[in-house]
C-alpha cells in the first residue's frame, strides 16, 4: 500500500460509529412516540424494589391495525393483569397470555369488542401514484417511500416507513418484519385465529420466515433485557412445564394510564442523521473495524428509539 | 382460487417441517464430532445439583486455526478455571475471560505457547482447481464447495463447508460468519491482538458486520440457554458493574478430559436430507405457514447438531 493509500485508509477509519451519529442528531430530527401508542408491561419483580418494566410501541397504519385495535381493547380492559409469560423458546420467542386459554372451563373471558382479522391483513397494498405516460394521459404506478439499498434474503425490497418501521415488499404489497424485539400475535393453525390476546416477542435471530404468516403489531422500545434474559422453558416449543415457572404479569396497560412514564422518541427516517446512520451501519469505518461489510441486514439497522432527555 | 389450485395449495401445505426432515435423516447422514474438537464450559450452578454446562465445538480448518490452537493450549492449561463471564450485552454477545486482564499486577498469567495471529487469518483463500481452457492448456479457477442459493446482505456468496460451517465469500477468499451461538475471539483495537483468552458468544441477531473483523473459532452445540438467559450487564457494552454479578467459571476443559460427555454429531451437508432441510427452510410449506418466503437468511439455516442417540 502506498503512503497515500494508507493515509486514505486511516481517514476512512476515523469515521464515526453509528451510535455516535445517532448521539449527534439534532433535537429536530427526533419525532415523538405518543403514550397512547405505548403499552407498559410490568412483570413481578425478582427482587423487591427492582421493577421489571417492558415498554412496547404499537404498530401504526398501514400495518396490522385490526389486531392493534384488539390489543388496545384488551389492554384497556386490563385483561392481561394476573396472567403470565408461559413460553420462552431460546433464539425464537417469549410469549404471554392465558395459560388456560385452551381449557374451555378455566379460560379467562375475553372482553367484548374483539374483532376477527383476516389473513389478508398480514400485508398492505403498496401506495400508488398517478404518473404521466408517453403519448399523453396518465397511469398509476407503485410509489413506496423509504426503500433502502439493502440485499434481503426474504424479499425483493426492504426499507423503513416514514413512521420508523422496517418493512419488506414484493412491489405490490408490503409488510412488517420479524426483527429482534418485534411483537407478534400468536395464533392456532388457521391464519385468522389470532385475536391479539396471545402476544410474543422475538428474542433471537430474526425469524423472518414468520413474515406474512403472523401479525407483527409492535416492538419493545425499553426494558427488552427483562424478556430476553428469562429462563428458557424446557417443554415443547419452550413452554414452561410447571405453573411455578411462569412469569407473573402484574399489569399490561396503555401508556396513557401509567403515571410517570418517560416520553420516548424515534429518529425520523427523513432526517439527514438517519441517512448517515444507515450508511455507517452498512459500512462500519469506526476505528475497531478493519473490513467494512458493504452491506447490512435490515434487522441490523434498527430505527433508533430513546427516552426524551 | 379454483378447486384444483386449492388442492395443489393443500398438497404443498402437507410438506414436512425442516425439523421433521432432520429427524428422518438416516444414521449414515450424520457425521461424528470428535471430543477432541469440543470444549466443555461449566458455570457455577444457580441451584445445587443443577449443572450449567455449555458445550462448544471448535472450528476446523481452513478457518481460524491459529486462534484455535491457542484456545486448545489455554484449555489444556485449565487457564479459564476460576475466571468468569464478565460481559452480557443484550442482542449482542456474552463474553468471558480474565476480569483483571487489563491490570498488569492482577492479571492472570497466560500459559506458554500462545502464538500471535495476524489479521490476514480472518479469511482463507478460496480453493482453486485446474480447468481446461479453450484452445488447449489449462488454468486455475476458484472452486468453492457448498455454495447455497441464498441472497446475503453482507457478501456476494454464502454457503456451508463440507465440515458443516456456514461461510461467506467474495469469490477470492471465504470466512466464517457471526451467527447466533457462534464463538469469537475478543481483541483490543489492533486487529492482531486477540490471543483467544477472551472469548464471546453471539446471543442475539447475527452481528455479521463483525465478520472478517474478529475471529470466529467455534459454536455452541449444547446448553446455549445457560448463556443466552444470563442477566444483562448494566455497564458500558454490557459489562457487569460489580464483581458479584460476574458468573464464575468452574472449568473450561477439552472434551477429551470430561468424563461421561455425550457424543455429538452433525448432519453432513453432502447428505440428501441436508439438501431437503435447506429447501424446506427456504420455503416453509408445513401446515402452519400460509406464505413461504422463497428464501432464508444464512443464519436461519443452522447446520443440525445433536447428541448421538
Amino acid at each position: 500500500m502506498t503512503v497515500l493509500a494508507l493515509l486514505a485508509a486511516a481517514a476512512l477509519a476515523q469515521q464515526p460509529a453509528p451510535s455516535e451519529l445517532v448521539a449527534r442528531a439534532g433535537t429536530e430530527e427526533w419525532l415523538p412516540i405518543s403514550p397512547s401508542d405505548v403499552l407498559v408491561l410490568e412483570l413481578r419483580p425478582l427482587t423487591k424494589g427492582k421493577p421489571r418494566r417492558v415498554v412496547l410501541q404499537l404498530m401504526p397504519a398501514p400495518f396490522s391495525q385490526g389486531w392493534v385495535a384488539n390489543i388496545r381493547t384488551l389492554a384497556a380492559a386490563h385483561w392481561w393483569d394476573g396472567l403470565s409469560i408461559n413460553r420462552v423458546q431460546d433464539n425464537y420467542v417469549v410469549q404471554w397470555g392465558d395459560a388456560n386459554g385452551d381449557d374451555q372451563v378455566k379460560a379467562k373471558k375475553l372482553p367484548p369488542g374483539l374483532v376477527p382479522v383476516p389473513a389478508s391483513a398480514y400485508v398492505a397494498p403498496v401506495p400508488r401514484v398517478m404518473v404521466a405516460v408517453a403519448g399523453g394521459g396518465s397511469s398509476d404506478a407503485p410509489a413506496l417511500p423509504g426503500l433502502l439499498a439493502i440485499r434481503d434474503a426474504y424479499a425483493p425490497q426492504v426499507g423503513v416507513t416514514p413512521q420508523g418501521w422496517p418493512f419488506a415488499s414484493d412491489g405490490n404489497s408490503y409488510w412488517p418484519v420479524h426483527c429482534f424485539g418485534m411483537v407478534g400475535v400468536g395464533r392456532e393453525l388457521p391464519p385468522d385465529t389470532g385475536s391479539g390476546a396471545e402476544l410474543y416477542v422475538v428474542n433471537g435471530h430474526a425469524p423472518r420466515h414468520l413474515d406474512r404468516n403472523l401479525a407483527v403489531v409492535g416492538r419493545v422500545i425499553d426494558g427488552m433485557e427483562h424478556l430476553s434474559s428469562l429462563p428458557r422453558g424446557t417443554g415443547a416449543m419452550g413452554f414452561y412445564e410447571t405453573a411455578a415457572e411462569r412469569v407473573p404479569i402484574v399489569s399490561l396497560h396503555l401508556g396513557t394510564e401509567v403515571k410517570g412514564l418517560p416520553a420516548y422518541e424515534f429518529l425520523s427516517p427523513a432526517a439527514p442523521s438517519f441517512t448517515a446512520y444507515v450508511a455507517a451501519r452498512l459500512n462500519r469505518r469506526d476505528p475497531f473495524f478493519v473490513t467494512p461489510a458493504g452491506g447490512a441486514d435490515l434487522c441490523n439497522v434498527p430505527v433508533p428509539v430513546r427516552r426524551v432527555k
